[in-house]
């Protein structure tokens, strides 16, 4: 299994020292480390938006099971010509977890056709995620709830699609809910969004949370190869007869 | 519109001090009153454990579009025989609202096909009801969140099936969540389950709540003539040839 | 209520003489003459691409409760800043009708995040439309099946994310089936794609047909004033305390 | 792995020519070869009506990690005690497959919460059973769609709760559609309906009707340890402060 964690890269190549100080080689390599814990055979890259073609060019993308995508306040400067290529990638099969503040990356908004906004306010609140489908391999192996012990608040109205799954919904110290892991399926591609996890906070160091996306990730992983449409019978071959 | 609001009316009939302070004339009384004032135009009823069949004959049923059902400590009490008839009568049409303790109630457990077990403590604290399907008929003219100052915590694990819609989402101040309002479809039948109300906190008695209730009964409320079984046409008649 | 039909009207303004001997006034007027035949207390109008805007500017989808949607040949030409618009006013609250080869139209596919592609063959093969939510408002007053004797084939698979209600499921002579009537909720507005109708056969002209797309307008009408986003309290509202 | 195929036995202890001539060792054994053949590391026993508590004593349930359910004609026979048996061992954890006309089994019906009757009609017509979600594990590498030279026919409505999920789609050369592959959640069970397999017809011998039932084991096989109620944690340990 091949994945590639993508990260703008953006708090730290700015030099925010309060991200640094959490992620001194960048969110993406603590993500990916993270998972080379808990899946150790998975072969693990990591590709930011600073590289050509933000490290996700068509070889990248042809060879990724599942990518990661954490975005934040660089939205803006993802190429649209990216963003296509990644969605014809999921459409096609690949595996995709969108990560915290990703749920206002272009990718996750076009692949839902929401918005995808939501409430928030950063006072370094206690989240608990709680368990709701206990039956879903991504909630196999992690205590119920998780206690992150000071994070954002994300809170509903989170305006998604109904989810395919929803597998968990976390609190907040400040009395809001939050749909906090959901899943959908699009064309043959598999997609998880899953909210703990900011960047003035060590939540990804947490190894529940690696847990999690660890789980993610096997799930998210194609079973069958990539393939650019649905439909695999040309219709003279559908005809049955009257 | 017809509505008939069932309460096993233990704790009033044993004389529960508590109960009777909130609710003088019954639980049942009370709803009725709550829905009286938002649904103007319907016929309000009520019926409990203590009367003949419970005060559900067949009659009585025929009779009505929506069955609320209260119940607590005398789930035992309820005859399997009511239990079937109103299954039925879910069955070819009837809506229901099933309130709170009613979760462990023998005509939820049956229509549902699982335990709806779940976790339970009496704090007296805040409960939050946030909507999470802000275009749902139930969730139109309430408050987003419903703070309800004490009541029982009611939280996940939620032992219910997957709800073919999730509409609320509460917090409890000690951290849990529960997924506090929901719906399903039994054959032609609609269900609405909704947890905040209890016999020792007012919460009947508040207008938003009471609002919903309302909501929910006219969602419930059938739209076709109660039929036996959902199929329509005899298979001789469905033949449409090679 | 105020309802728009819009129709690309290409194959009527190219003089396609087989599309103008069903639809001589255009496919919208057809449409629309349906509906108020069924809804005599709705306004129904029109547009088309032709007009200015594609006779949707601002003022005309403000004032639109529910928006039709009808094209084939021509998706390409509808200009994205339209596209934006109906989007936009979707997510605010506008019921949208999505009719026939409209699965490929860029706002159905801007909504849904996916390809809607399908299977097709147009060999003039019956279609049997079978209700399969017996309690949906939309499928109420309908024969069960509908039969639509001469149609285009649409089959599986068709590659849309899992409906919110699946409504109908349509057979074809060949064999095919199809998920021909289902739902979606974007934002705050509720989205019915329904394929049964071609330019080629008088579908259009069928009472059952009509009744379905009048019962599907009643269903996507909204109940509460339009707004931006589905977020309504501020988050410094929202702070319940620790 | 260990999976139990039950089958009521009931046409071939009756000594029925047409269904022995297909199943001579009856319909179990046949299903029972059909699992060896594409599972070959998983262990496969049978169990029949006649036997002492129809073969499914506390010893054999605690030892089954998936039970498939075949019964037709003598569902009236079926021990309540040992449904509630098998009811006890889906809410906590076992993986259950119900196949054909075991929709009128006492266990799905009791799991449901509805009827599960539906339409039929015995005329030896040709099935085409059509993928719907092909990301799904039970889909993979069947054809699409599975032809069935001859079947007895099921059709809507099927009155089932609305599915976790559609997996598969049926069409019958009459022009009937069933939802013949659906799953459910129950406690902490996976459940997976079927309908292809009938006594008189080979149905069960065809290699891509193993395939799935094959696939849907290997689904509905639990991941965690059998547990009798799905809350893990006690409330008082659930507190996590005001």
């Amino acid at each position: 299994m091949r994945v590639t964690v993508w990260n703008e890269n953006a708090h730290e190549t700015r030099g925010d020292a309060d991200v640094l100080a959490h992620y001194p080689d960048g969110i993406h390599a603590a993500i990916a480390a993270g998972l080379t814990a808990h899946l150790p055979d998975a072969e693990i890259g990591t590709a930011t938006l600073q590289e050509p073609e933000h490290g996700l060019p068509e070889s990248v993308l042809a060879d990724t099971d599942v990518l990661l995508w954490w975005g934040h306040i660089a939205h803006g400067e993802v190429a649209d010509e990216v963003v296509e290529r990644v969605y014809r990638h999921v459409q096609a099969g690949m595996g995709l977890l969108v990560l915290h503040s990703g749920h206002y990356s272009k990718i996750f908004q076009k692949l839902l056709g929401s918005t995808a906004s939501l409430l928030w306010r950063n006072a370094a609140e206690r989240e608990l995620v709680w368990t709701i489908d206990h039956t879903h391999p991504i909630t196999q192996g992690v205590p119920d709830p998780i206690v992150i012990p000071r994070q954002e608040m994300y809170g509903e109205p989170f305006d998604i699609p109904v989810p395919d799954e929803l597998l968990f919904v976390s609190s907040f110290s400040g009395g809001e809910v939050f749909r906090s892991g959901v899943t959908y399926r699009r064309g043959l591609g598999r997609i998880f969004y899953f909210s703990p996890g900011d960047q003035e906070y060590p939540v990804y160091h947490q190894t529940e949370i690696q847990q999690v996306l660890a789980n993610g990730v096997r799930w998210a992983a194609p079973t069958q190869p990539r393939r650019n449409q649905i439909a695999i019978h040309k219709p003279d071959q559908g005809w049955f007869g009257a």
